[in-house]
């Protein structure tokens, strides 16, 4: 008996860590970037033609590529954010622009080797706020960002940022 | 001579430190807020009325409480930073607005006893690439900010994040 509860309580033991860490399932067979809501900035944008702002983080590689200029091509290990809301008007200041909704957080995660079917990116990309992963195929995401291919595939330029 | 030499060396390497830690002088009498440029995001922005694009980030205290609902007021010890660069058309998607020139950086430091007489706040702002401190009194920031008193004194409504 005492063999039976012992077994019971490390099979439950074993079970805890995996009911904490059940996250966002994969997009594209790419895990969720855990902790993304902490990295810092790159730049920021807002899409006019179908109203959305948009924030551009990016992991500690990215980030210091971005800083330091060296983006074409970004180094492997690089990984960008960009987080989509619909665009409202700030009560305050009704001429700006500001979140709302969330749409979407896409991210694209740089390995030249693992993923140069695609173009030495990995494309992710989970839906709304219970972050649904898009599982569309990278195509989806890779036809849209060909006008940017002679910049290794991202539409983003690093906002400048000044040194302290 | 020797004690010389000894006191003129000593004195040297006194001053090398404040050599390398000559950032940006204080503005209305507050420190420059060193490393801001990897804090987390809170919001976007993108005034139409100057044509500005704004990224707002917090030091740890701030994208805490941002991130829980409590942000009226915001704690003592909550920095906020508003980043505002010149906007320009995305040379690849032309109906995205993006970052061209650095306008100015400018940070609200909550500290209600310290900041009394500025409604809780320190009121700071450094411009341009340089970021030369403004100094022409934070009644210039209070002024503006009047609007939005109620909400003790942030413009900002914090942007909504996924968790993990």
């Amino acid at each position: 008996m005492r063999t039976v509860i012992f077994l019971l309580m490390s099979a439950l033991a074993a079970c805890i860590p995996m009911a904490f860490a059940d996250g966002p399932a994969p997009s594209h067979g790419i895990e969720y970037p855990a902790g993304w809501q902490d990295w810092a900035a790159i730049s920021v944008a807002h899409r006019t033609d179908n109203d959305t702002v948009r924030l551009i983080v990016g992991n500690d590689v990215a980030v210091k590529a971005a800083r330091a200029g060296q983006t074409n091509p970004w180094p492997d290990g690089a990984v960008l954010g960009k987080v989509v809301w619909k665009a409202a008007s700030l009560d305050a200041w009704s001429e700006a622009k500001v979140p709302s909704d969330l749409v979407h957080a896409e991210f694209m995660f740089k390995d030249s080797k693992k993923y140069a079917q695609t173009y030495g990116w990995g494309w992710g990309r989970w839906l709304g706020m219970e972050q649904k992963p898009f599982d569309k195929g990278p195509e989806v995401c890779t036809s849209c960002h060909t006008p940017v291919q002679d910049r290794d595939w991202v539409f983003t330029h690093p906002a400048v940022f000044p040194k302290d």
